[in-house]
C-alpha cells in the first residue's frame, strides 16, 4: 500500500500514520516529496483489509493499493489450469463449445437440441433447470425434472452437462446431475453460493457480473478456490454500459486481461453478451480470436417459441454455420475445435 | 407491445406476425406506415414474456414494450405504502434515519454506536452480522453472536434493528432478531433470497444493485410483494459508472423516478453511494431535498480502526452535525426528522 | 509518481527504471517490498507526461499517479473564486439561477421567457443561438439574429445573458453579445474552443462532458485558466450511465467532490441531467442542498411546441413553484436566492 | 413515432394528442388498449424532432421512436461504401491497416516509423500533428511542421497519410497534406468541425466518442454525408465504462451492429481501446474476426520515450508479429491483408 499524505499535512499527522502502519504489522517507508509526503507500507497486504481504513486518519489524502488482492487465482500461484471432465478439457489447445437452450422446456426440446449441437461439434450441453428471471411471473424452470431431462440427454448423446444453481441449498442436488455447476452473473457476488460450490468436488463455471470489474470476478473465483476447489472456469458475458444497441456490452478485452492475471480458463458467452442472435456469430469469432478457451452459445430449435431468451438464440442451422466459421479461426491460433 | 417490422418485409412475414400475436392471446392491430409497418398487440402483456421472442421471427425489426412489467410495486396498484415498526414509520412525513457501523465488531462497539446515533436522533440501528465481502480473506461478520449484540443494543436503547441476510437458509434466524431484513446490493437479483424474505412477515430493506436499472429494482421488489409481504423499503446506494472520484455514483435521480412509479418508500445510503465520509453529509442533505423518505448512514466510533468500510464512516460527532444540518432541510420540505 | 515493478523483475530492469527516472528529472526513491519493488519518483510530476510512458519499460507493472494533474484549478492555488458580472455574483452566498429556453426561437418567445424567469427570481437568462444538435436535420439555432434577441431581452429586463459558442471562429461574435460564454458538454474537450474562450475576457460556463470524469472537467478548466481567464464556472449536467429512466444521470456527487478539489464555482443543470421536466424540481432542490452555487434550468412558455428539448422544459408556472421551493432550502444552508 | 398515453388519461387529453399529431403533419392512428391507449403517428419522422416534444403534453406517458433517425448513413440508402484513396481501398475484401506513432515528433522518428510499418504490411501511416491533449501542459503536436514531415514520409514510402484535425479553421490546411482527415473521439459531436470536413473533398475517419452510442456515431456521420462527402470511415476506439483494467472498453459489438445499420466501412483502434500494448494484438485479431474492415494501431520505435501514448504503442517488432498473426484470420474470413 502507498499512503499519500495531504499537501501541508502537519508532521504530527504523518508520524501518526507511520505509527499506525507499524501497529498493523507493516514496515513503513517514508518518501518526502516536493508536494506531498508518501508512505510505503511494506508487507503482504493481501488479507489485511485494514490498511485501507487509514484513509480515515487526519492528514491522509488517499491509500493506493499496489498488489492485486487475489492469491490463489493469480498466475503467480500457478501458471495454467486445465479443467478436465472425462475426455473434455477446458483450457487446453482444444476449444470447448457449450451450447443448448436457455431453459430446459421439455424432454423433446432438450433431446432435439442436444443432438443438434452435438452434430455441429459442441461437447457440452447447456440448459437451465433453475432459472434466474427478472420477473416473478416469468417461467422459472422445471427444477429437478429439468435436471433429469439433462441427464437423459447426456446419456443419449455423450455430451457433458452444465447447468445453473441459484440457491446454496440446491448445490448438492444440482451436483448430482451436472458435470459443471454454473454460477450466474446475478449471483457472482452471492458469497453464500460461492462458498457452497467451493465445497463440492465439481467444476464451476463462474459468470462475470454485469457490473463486476475483472478484479471483482477474480475475487469471486478466489472464494471458490479458497475451499480447495480449483476447477473454476471464468466466463465473460457482457457488462452494463450506456450502449443500448446490444443488450449488454460483451467485453472481450477481459479475455487478454484475464489471461495475463490468472491461470484459470476463460470462455465467452456472445448470446447473453449481445442479446441478439444476429450478432452472436461475429462475436463468437471475435472471442476465439481474442484468445478465449471456448464459448457458451444459446441454441433453440424454435427461437420464436422459446420460453426465455428466444431473441438471442441461434437455430441449429445457424449454430452449425457458426461452428463452420470458427474452425479456420481456431486453426489460425494453433488451436482445434 | 409494439412490433416494428423491417422496411420492405414481405406481406407474408407480416401476416405470420399477426397470426402469432393472436396465438399468444393478444389482439393484433396493424398500422401501415410510410417506411415501416407496425403491429400493436393489445392485451395485458405483463406476465407473458413470450411476445419479446417475436423478435426472432423473420421480418421483425424490434419489439417495444409499452407497459411497465411490474404490477404490485406500481402506483396504479396502491398510492402509498407506509411501513410501520412499532412507533417508527417509514414513508410518512417523519423521515427515518438508520445509522450504525458497517459491521458489528463487539458488544462495546455496537452499544457505544447505538447510544451515539440515538442521541443524535436516529431511530433505527444498522449493523452487519453476516457481511458480504469481496475478499474471502476479509472479516465476514460475527454471525448469530452479532445478531445477539444487536438485540442487546435494541433492549438498551429502544432503537429498531436492521441487518443484512445473505443466505436463504439464514432468513429465519435473522428474522428472529431483526426488525428489518436487509437484502444487499449484491443480492438484489438473488431470487432465492427474495423469495425467502417474501415468506417472512418482517419488513425488507431492498438495496439497488450497483448495475440495476430502476426497473430491475422494482422487479426485485415485485418478487417480495408477490409473496404478500408488502413492507418493502427501497434503497438507492450508488451505481457503477466510469467516475472514480467516488466509489460508486449515488444516483439521486432514482428518488423522484421511484416516487413517480411506485408506492414503496425510498431511502438513500450516501455512505456506500460515495465511499468517502467527506461527501456523506452533502449527499445526505441532497437525498432529503430530492424527496427521500430517509437515510442509511455508517457511523463508527473509530473509523480508522473499523474492520470494514472505515473510509466511509462518520464519527459520532460528524453524524451529530449531519443530523443538525438535515433538520432545516426536512422542515423546508414539510417533513420532520 | 509511483512505479510498481513486476514480481520477479530482474535487478537489471529495476536499475534501468531508476536511471530513466533520473534522466527525466526526478529523484528516484526505491522501496524493496516483500512481493514487489516500488520506485517513488520525487519531483513535480505535473506537466511532465512522460513518466507514464515508463509503463512501456520491461519489468514495469504499472505507474501510479500521486498528484492531481491540475494546478491553476486546484484549491491549493486559490481558496475560492467568485465570478462577478455587474451586481450578479457566482460562487458567493447568494445562489445564482440561470433560466430560459433551450433555443431562442423568436423575439416574442425570448422576451416572454425573460420576463417570466425574472419575475420568478432568476438573474441570468439562458438561450441558445448556436445549437449543437445530434441531427443535422434538427433546428440549428438562429445564429447572430438570436444573439440580438438575447441582447434585447437583456436591455428590457436587466437579466444577464449566457449562451453557447460552438466554433472557435464565433467566440468573438458571441462575446460581443453574451455576458457568459457557454462551452457545452459535447465540446468540453474541444481544445481549440477552450483555447479560444480562454483568450476572451468574459466568464466561461464549462459544462461537464457526458463521459468526462471530474478530473477531465478540471483539466478542461485548466486550459481556460492557463490563458489567464480565471472566471470559469463549472456545471454538472448529467453523465452517461446504463440507466435509461432518465436521459442522463445527474451526478450530484460531483458537487462536493469539486468543492473539495477546486476554487471554481459549481452549478447544476437538472433539465439536461434528467431530461424530463417532472424530475427537474426535485433535482434542483437536491443540487442546492448538495452545496451547488446555482442552477441552470430550461423554461419555455409552451414546452409542447418547443423547437428543441420541450420534454425537459418547465412552464413559467412550474418554474415559479421551483423557485418557491428552493428558497427555504437555500436558507437552510445559510444562503439566499 | 408511438405516443403512449398514461393509464386513465381522460378522453380530452387523448383528443388533444390526436389533433397535435395532425397539426405536425402526421397521420394519427389510435389503438385502444386494455391498460393504456397508444397513438401511432404515421409519416416520415426523420428531420422532424418536434414529435418528441409531445411528451410535454398532459396525459402523455412517453413517446417512442420507431425509425432510426439517420437516412444517408443507413443501409437503406446504399448497400455498401468502399472508400478509395489511389490504389488503397477501405471497405473492400482487402483489409486496411493504418499504423504509426501517436504524435509526429521529428523527421527521423516519423520516417523510421513509416518504413517499419510499411515493411510489416501497413498501407496508411497515422501520426498526429495537432494533438488533443487532456492537459494544456502536455505536448500539443508540431502543427504544420508535423504535416510536412508526414508528407515527406508519404513521398519516401508511398504510404497514404491519416492525421487529425481539431479546429474547423485548420481543415483546409490539414486537407492540403493528408489523404484522410481524422475527427477524434473528443470531437465526434463538434458539429462545427463535422460541417467543415463535410465541405472538403477528402475522406474522413470519424472516431466514436467515448460516451457516444452507435446511433450518435451514425448521426455524426450523417452530418458529414449531408454535405455530400460520402467517404466516411467509422472507427470504434473504446467507450467509457466502469472497468479500469483497460483504459477504455473497446466495444467490438459495434462492428456487427454497424454493419447491420450502415453502408460505411468500420475499423477498430485497439491501441486507444485498451490503452495497454499488451492487449493490442489480441484485440486486433478479435476486431478482424468480428468483421472489421481494418485497424488503426499505434507503433513507436521507442515507446518508453514517446511524447504521448507510449504505454499503448507497439514496437516495430511487435507490430510485425501482430501482422503475422492477422494474416490467417483475414484468410479465415475470406479477406486479405
Amino acid at each position: 500500500m502507498i499512503i499519500v499524505m495531504q499537501a501541508g499535512a502537519p508532521e504530527e499527522e504523518l508520524q501518526q500514520v507511520l505509527r499506525r502502519v507499524e501497529q498493523l504489522g507493516y514496515h513503513p517507508h517514508l518518501i518526502r516529496g516536493t508536494q506531498r509526503n508518501v508512505v510505503g507500507a511494506v508487507g503482504d497486504e493481501r488479507g489485511k483489509a485494514r490498511l485501507q481504513s487509514l484513509e480515515a486518519l487526519p492528514g491522509v489524502e488517499s491509500v493506493v493499493r499496489i498488489l492485486q488482492p487475489f492469491k490463489l487465482a493469480s498466475r503467480e500461484f500457478r501458471p495454467k489450469t486445465v479443467v478436465k471432465i472425462g475426455e473434455v478439457e477446458i483450457g487446453s489447445d482444444r476449444l470447448v463449445v457449450m451450447a443448448g437452450p436457455c431453459s430446459v422446456e421439455s424432454e423433446g426440446q432438450i433431446l432435439e437440441c442436444a443432438h443438434a449441437v452435438k452434430a455441429a461439434g459442441a461437447t457440452i450441453l447447456r440448459g437451465g433447470a433453475f432459472k434466474p428471471r427478472t420477473s416473478p411471473y416469468s417461467f422459472q424452470g422445471l427444477g429437478e425434472q429439468g435436471l433429469k431431462m439433462l441427464a437423459l440427454a447426456r446419456e443419449t448423446t455423450g455430451l457433458k452437462i452444465v447447468t445453473e444453481v441459484l440457491n446454496p441449498q440446491d448445490v448438492e442436488l444440482v451436483a448430482r446431475y451436472a458435470d459443471i455447476l454454473q454460477v450466474g452473473a446475478r449471483n457472482m457476488q452471492n458469497f453464500a453460493l460461492l462458498n457452497a460450490v467451493g465445497e463440492v468436488r465439481k467444476p464451476v463455471l463462474l459468470k462475470r457480473g454485469m457490473s463486476a470489474t475483472i478484479q471483482d470476478l477474480l475475487m469471486s473465483a478466489e472464494y471458490i478456490l479458497s475451499h480447495e476447489n480449483y476447477d473454476v472456469i471464468l466466463c465473460e458475458r457482457g457488462i452494463r454500459t450506456f450502449e443500448t444497441a446490444t443488450r449488454f456490452t460483451l467485453d472481450l478485452n477481459a479475455v487478454p486481461v484475464l489471461q495475463k492475471l490468472t491461470h484459470l480458463p476463460v470462455i465467452a458467452d456472445p448470446s447473453h453478451g449481445t442479446g441478439h442472435w444476429e450478432y452472436v456469430t461475429a462475436m463468437a469469432r471475435a472471442a476465439i480470436a481474442a484468445g478465449a478457451d471456448g464459448l457458451m452459445v444459446e441454441v433453440h430449435p424454435k427461437p420464436e417459441e422459446a420460453l426465455s431468451d428466444g431473441v438471442q438464440s441461434l437455430t441449429p442451422a445457424r449454430f452449425q454455420e457458426l461452428m463452420r466459421q470458427l474452425d479456420p479461426i481456431a486453426r489460425a491460433l494453433g488451436r482445434t475445435l
